[in-house]
């Protein structure tokens, strides 16, 4: 299995305070979360050229971890275009605490994302879907202390499934992990990981994101195979259009 | 719109106190936050014959409102299978609190219905469906202090509507306000409204079960029309069984 | 309520033998066909001035039924992101037919929406969910011959609510009417509607219409008040990114 | 992974003729399907004690499959609240064909799971969810001929996942292939299967089959170990009834 990270990489050179946690970044603390026998992790960031993220490298890709905050706006649209037709052709996507707010995600849920927030709370993670393999040795609650607070009402499409719900201590609650399916592409969105806070680092939150990326694996790997067909409908469907007028 | 709100009305005898908030029992209070023009209610209780819910009776309702908690195993299954067959031919449902261990409940959700739960905390109840019918006129948030606790994980299916969400300052969350589908019928679970406490007094819990009566009304009032079609379905597939012998 | 229904009035001014069924257009038609006591109905097509889609008339509109074909990519990017915002904002959605491809579904749904289909067949559409508002006095199938064949796989996200299922005689299946909800907007799809057959003159189709539009009617009227609430969230969200950085 | 088919074996007793297709009865064929390296099957029947379906069978069971059809009615209703009990655990369940009228399936699902149905038709499978798990290696339509039909309404709660949908020459519709989850348990019904035809000869059929069986099976494979947890909650909740009283 082909894992990327993608990170736009800002607030860890900018701030290299927050190099502590996560020295190389937070994409490359992640690679090294996820790495294991059978999984091969590359990163890439906002700097890249094409941000990293050509059809070349996606056509290898099974998961696409987005960590993203300060700097969406300058993705430039034909990046977001280009893994949003490989998330419809089944490649799985992971979207990470403020990558609600991405291009990529807003253009697959289709609506605005909006959320509440404030700075450093504590919180905790109730599990409510325990069978689910994204909780899979996940305990029934676990706390982060401190994580930025997310609140309700998060503007999202009714989530497939609810997975984890956040509980913080000033008095919110957030829908913390949802999955969504896109043409062939599982999504999952998460929302524990401030670059402020060593959140990265929680085995538990480790152990999620680690199966995460098992479940969003597509079935048929070869997803080169699967999208020439999706955009043979759509050249079928464009010719449709002509041959009526 | 016809509206019965049944109570098995055993705290309120037992400990007089808690009449102090509900004279004439949790039935009798509702019956009088409900009642309103284009509204009629009429109560039931365990104590009456056939607990107050015979064909005759289930006939003319348009939603049955369920209080129940520690007598649950006093209803008598045919009449648990009764009230499921009007649900099942289009009686709306509203299941309050410790209803979720009700027969009726039990039996439409096809799950244990088990929970978590600890007297005496406060409640914060967020709502993230502002769009839905039962949340209307109803704050993004409002508090309730005290509540009893119920808490993650409750074991229902996947609610098909997922309308407020309970937080609770001892640490926990809750699905607070769910919706369902059976047959021809609606169904809401609302988690707040513990004997105790004067939580049925509160004005945002009142517009709630206000919401939830309309939104449960069945689109064909005259059930009666429709109950003995699905007898016939039922009786057309018995046959089916025993032509194929 | 008022309902604009949009039209990109193409087919009937090159076919005018479409104007049997249609006198006025389609938009026209259905004008005829939706307005009652309490529903005024206006209409809005291609060639208007900003498509008939300004602010100001969006702000007074309940739902907007949407019907285009060949002309999808005309519909300026602006219009699409002005209509978008309505709907998140609460107004309804009705798309018909062919607007499985225009640009503000794809907007919604978030993905690619393409679908199977074929000139001419026979169609029967079947009720699967009796007890939905949108199909009060719909028989449990009823017949369109013809009708243009739509066959799955339809690549939109699972619908929250699958309404009618369309059967072709030719041997394909379709999810034929399906509900979603986006922000604070619903959204109902219905397949029947090629502009060569009289699709819209069938009773059934009728009744389901003017269901639809007083289903899609968001529960608060007046959007203007919600709408702005919106773009304060976004500033403030706007406001958290500049301060983080 | 354990597996158990669970057949009424009456129709192949009585009509002989249907052991052309299934020498050894319904469960004796599925069992060859689908045993295989990692996959152990075993078989039960209505005639063995207790269905042979006991404690001791159940906690070594991944995924129960089912097949019934005349005899519903003589499972006992102790070995339905014992089989209940561990899909609420964690174990798989598949349920096949005339299936949706056993004891169980309706215990799960909480409706009546009445259908329509017509001897003898052609159906034509259609695959809606070709990135589902269930529908890997299967093609985007196959046919059945002859197979039974079942049309709609069927009356079941809104499937969590719509694979498969079933078109019949004679002009219905069905939701042929559907999942749930209650519990910990993945439930999945699938409509073909009926004992005068050789629906289970069928390749696709048999490779829906395999993978249904391998999609159901628990994350956590000692249900044993979650089963008493479940237990517990109960004592608990009952604990807390008491309490109250």
């Amino acid at each position: 299995m082909n894992v990327i990270v993608w990170n736009e990489y800002y607030h860890e050179r900018r701030h290299p305070e927050i190099c502590e946690f996560y020295p190389g970044g937070i994409h490359g603390y992640l690679q090294s979360v996820l790495e294991c026998d059978d999984v091969e992790v590359s990163t890439a960031t906002l700097d890249d050229p094409e941000c990293g993220l050509t059809d070349e490298t996606l056509d290898q890709t099974d998961v696409l971890v987005w960590w993203g905050h300060a700097k969406h706006h300058l993705v430039p649209d034909e990046v977001v275009e280009r893994v949003y037709k490989h998330v419809i052709a089944g490649m799985g996507l992971i979207v990470l605490h403020s990558g609600h707010f991405s291009k990529i995600f807003r253009r697959l849920m289709g609506t605005s994302c909006t959320l509440k927030w404030r700075a450093k709370d504590k919180e905790r993670v109730w599990t409510v879907m325990p069978e689910h393999p994204i909780a899979k040795g996940v305990p029934e609650s676990f706390s982060l202390d401190p994580e930025e607070m997310y609140g309700e009402r998060f503007d999202i499409p009714a989530p497939e499934e609810l997975i984890f719900l956040g509980w913080f201590k000033g008095g919110e609650i957030f829908r913390s992990g949802c999955t969504w399916r896109r043409g062939h592409g599982k999504i999952f969105y998460f929302q524990p990981g401030h670059e402020d806070y060593p959140t990265f680092c929680n085995e538990n939150i480790q152990t999620i994101l680690r199966n995460a990326v098992r479940w969003a694996c597509p079935e048929e790997k070869n997803i080169a195979v699967d999208f020439p067909n999706n955009i043979f409908k759509l050249i079928y469907m464009n010719f449709h259009l002509f041959y009526n007028i």
